[in-house]
């Protein structure tokens, strides 16, 4: 059987991003875990990590990865019908989107993890780099709107998140006086998330405009919003996240009959086990947010 | 004199990350922008981009992004004086911290940016990776809490963001029901932003509690409120973004008399021009938010 203390060493090299906090979060000293990779390299007959110029597992590391995580989520299960097996939680690392994080998710799962004991890692990622690592071993679970599966993974939709362009006041009234028009969203700043962010395009291009526009790039959820409050452009924004600054009138639609609706998936490795089916099915009682 | 087409398009395609992209904004075809980068490279003699693993600038190529960069903030000066030389808005890129942007930032800079139409492109990162970035020329300027000047650029203190030890009453009552102590605090889950998240070591440490400490990891500042609310974890939430759901009963602190003040400096090249200097004066009359 495989030696599961040299691949806690590489998950934990990997999850702590170094050798010398790994050390520190397993109480081993560095030159140990060191020794813990360079035996498991050699009993492999290749590398199972590149140093640089960034940290990450080789794509045999990789596949070390998410075997570990898979059998430490099997773990759990055990540890549950034999207490005595209970070793400190362990940490469930799954990429979601901002947006989700910011809004309805720790609602979500926070009594499923508390009752459980579930520690989570979180990781915030676009969805094509959030299925890449859980291709790559190194996520258990990804929260994104993309439907297409992973080989060897379920996909489950999960409810969907609805849009609205939303701006101040004081905004729309320097830039959107004379309405939605070429001239005007030539000039008017919006605020796009990142450059994997289409949603404020797709908006554009409901509303018949399809050039070029001024935008400012902002990758936080809630740094958004406040771009937004401050007067410094209009943008894509959730419904649910937004209501508050609405019914105060902080907030406006630039355009009311345009929304858009972002239909989101669970994606989640098979042999999971138990916990993670039933952090599924917290999620699929909570994808009714979408009617809230 | 350089040949600013072949550097717009090297920031471009580092800014946008891709020659696809790059040419799009640049509205130029995909190959237009390879000959540029190729033509650059052949008179310098060297590679400006490295493309694998991730796309990224060579230590010449990032000497040219900041120059390219500085020359950018000159331009938007000189086009203030001769309006006939305005172009589109040139976007500011800057490295800051998650909490700042998650609350004060937009506020302090909202009608500065509106007034002189400058667009930001914001990146969320750590110090040490803020900092670097700015060394090598990716950013123009970097909010942080580290007072280390970069060479050559120049650091002015901002104000102090004071934290607290917040999490949910029910939680308080389950996990603290017995004040904080060694026991407590072994099993009570708090929430770490990430790996070089080192508030709540300080915290524990101030509290005399040195051991190790169960934790989710959440690098969001939204998402960290929200998972202390639902009752996940404690966690050393700034006292301006907590005010409300502290009002509200929300949320408490678990140690009152324990709170963590973090000082912010602000980092930019000493040639950025007039733009600069009016932005970082901005953000110093706004480094009163301390008080707010």
């Amino acid at each position: 059987m495989i030696d599961y203390k040299l691949l806690e060493a590489l998950a934990t090299v990997i999850e702590c991003g170094g050798f010398e906090r790994a050390g520190l979060a397993l109480g081993l000293s560095q030159s140990a875990i060191s020794q813990r990779i360079r035996t498991l390299e050699i009993r492999l007959g290749q590398p199972v990590l590149v140093r640089s110029p960034v940290l990450r597992a080789t794509p045999a590391g990789q596949r070390l990865l998410n075997h570990v995580q898979q059998v430490q989520l099997l773990e759990r299960d055990l540890a549950k019908s034999i207490p005595a097996l209970s070793e400190p939680a362990a940490r469930l690392r799954i990429a979601l989107n901002a947006d989700s994080l910011a809004t309805w998710w720790a609602t979500a799962v926070g009594s499923f993890c508390a009752d459980e004991g579930l520690l989570l890692d979180l990781v915030v990622e676009d969805q094509d780099i959030g299925l890449r690592r859980m291709r790559e071993g190194d996520v258990a679970a990804c929260l994104c709107s993309s439907p297409q599966p992973v080989a060897g993974a379920r996909c489950v939709p999960i409810g969907t998140m609805t849009y609205l362009p939303l701006a101040a006041p004081e905004y729309v009234s320097r830039y959107f006086a004379e309405g939605l028009n070429e001239t005007s969203l030539q000039t008017a700043p919006a605020i796009v998330f990142g450059p994997n962010d289409q949603l404020q395009h797709r908006f554009l291009a409901q509303c018949g405009y399809h050039g070029s526009f001024p935008h400012h790039l902002c990758p936080s959820s809630e740094g958004f919003v406040k771009l937004a409050l401050a007067g410094m452009g209009y943008g894509m924004i959730p419904e649910m996240q937004a209501r508050p600054e609405i019914t105060a009138g902080h907030l406006i639609s630039i355009a009311p009959e345009q929304t858009l609706q972002v239909q989101l998936y669970w994606h989640f490795w098979r042999h999971g086990g138990g916990v993670m089916d039933r952090l599924t099915q917290a999620l699929q009682r909570a994808g009714t947010f979408q009617a809230s």
